[in-house]
């Protein structure tokens, strides 16, 4: 990813969908998946191992797998829960696999059941794993409810980075922070990755996940980029959530964000026109969803182009 | 306002209503000023001095002045087109004064029928006017389309600086920033206030005005903001535009912006509950109307403190 200034990570097909009620065909979620892809995109989280149980929408979680590795130069992301997500996930050929790892334990214990001890032996046991495949894929906690629960309200930033160091030591590659309830804003992002990075260091955390819950998505996209953050997690349209944390709806919008980054003369290796396009996708296909974003409906400015770095 | 860190400038009741085609009765204009004083707010730009037959929003603007005044606490904005427009705000006695200067020289022809030199005739004389009152305005200049135009495109910043330049020799207290078409991005926010500050002084250039077009708006306050900037323009709900700039809609958005600013620390010396409940004031007036932002829809962090520093 050396060509890129920032890593867009799409995840839609999983955050997104998985919080809304309608279950989208496979042949779509492949077509959106292989759209971005074309559009620039270098990874995708296409789903989650999750119980169809709990989450029909991810059922088909390794077909949307495996049709996108048949992509070039994409990175197949999916998302698990627990050990039994991440056999399914490295089974699938996923080259990426996170867990959530939420730092408030009510919220740990709603969202997975279980508490914080029984998430790091789980975590040890998924690492464990992963080192004995032949081509192991990249293995990321991501620090759920970093930034406050809307159960717990404040979450201690000690904690969030006592759980980064403790992950580590569990085995995994890499942890990312993640504003599960929209709760961030800029001055803690800072804050609070500078905590991160100095207790683990920065090679160790290079992706946040942020929602636009109170509208300082970007924002806080912005301050993280600042910080040193190369890898930005945000979803089409805007869709997604957590449906376990009530009223914490809403991804950062990818099309505002891609925007944002390439009128900043940041690099995202994105087609912002193709990517417009793909957003027709999801609106064809989920025609009662709400999709956000102000770029679509704006247009770029005109006499825009990508990644320009001007200095008259 | 030494009590506060940052101004928020509540433009509504202006850049907003002039977008609109419905006409807000003046008691409504009037409620709503008086709830948004009462909710701590400064300073407020109540309605412009522009000739009815173009904007008949605005022909109660001398009677809204005159009932903000009789409010305490609060900083009495205007905008006016020309000298024409002064002479009447003057005459309201209203505290601010706001000519826009658009530094696309086209938007200037379509916006006010005047080109740069007449601009800059017409800012002198203004300037002289209100230097010659017992007790005078604040008298500022913002700089229009200074992030891009609509029409024209890009629009130089060298241009830019120039102008600022010109039109504080022609006299005016300050000037301001406006991203009138939604095309800033935080890198060019950053850039161009450290032009202007370095040509005309961080003292002389203290407000921008942003607009959320493209989602922008909030990412490229918080880089106004690091630069330095501690007036900051926003509108109840986004409402707002600007009718001869095509596409160019919605102003940033007042309660997300004071959300962002609280939960960063800096004191506003706003309530947001009071804040909150404006905003039905508008909902019920203009019940057609959209109103934009996240908070008012998404609540408060819970156990969310306002000016809260944490270091935990």
């Amino acid at each position: 990813m050396k060509d890129i200034d920032i890593l867009v990570s799409e995840v839609g097909p999983r955050d997104g969908l998985q919080s809304i009620a309608a279950i989208l065909p496979t042949e779509i979620k492949n077509a959106w998946v292989r759209a971005q892809a074309d559009a620039g995109f270098r990874e995708i989280e296409v789903g989650s191992f999750v119980p169809p149980s709990i989450l029909p929408q991810m059922a088909d979680t390794a077909e949307v797998v495996a049709a996108a590795l048949t992509l070039t130069n994409l990175n197949v992301a999916v998302l698990v829960p627990n050990l039994r997500g991440a056999e399914g996930a490295i089974a699938s050929g996923a080259h990426k696999i996170s867990i959530p790892f939420s730092v408030s334990e009510t919220h740990s214990l709603k969202n997975v059941r279980r508490n914080h001890q029984q998430m790091f032996d789980e975590v040890t046991r998924i690492a464990e794993l992963v080192a004995a495949q032949e081509s192991p894929p990249h293995f990321e906690a991501g620090l759920s409810t970093a930034f406050g629960c809307t159960i717990e309200g404040a979450v201690s930033e000690d904690l969030v980075v006592r759980s980064a160091e403790k992950l580590m030591r569990c085995g995994v590659a890499e942890v990312g922070l993640s504003d599960t309830t929209g709760y961030a804003n800029p001055q803690q992002v800072r804050r609070l990755l500078r905590k991160v990075q100095s207790a683990i260091g920065a090679e160790n955390i290079t992706g946040v996940h942020l929602h636009n819950t109170r509208g300082l998505g970007l924002a806080n996209a912005l301050a993280a980029i600042e910080e040193g953050i190369t890898t930005i997690d945000s979803s089409l349209g805007g869709i997604g959530g957590c449906p376990f944390a009530p009223g914490a709806s809403g991804n950062i919008v990818t099309e505002d964000l891609v925007f944002m980054l390439e009128a900043m003369g940041l690099n995202t290796g994105i087609d912002i026109d193709k990517l417009l396009d793909v957003r027709n996708i999801l609106r064809t296909a989920l025609p009662d969803e709400p999709l956000y974003g102000f770029t679509p409906d704006a247009g770029l400015p005109k006499g825009f182009r990508k990644g320009e770095k001007r200095n008259d």
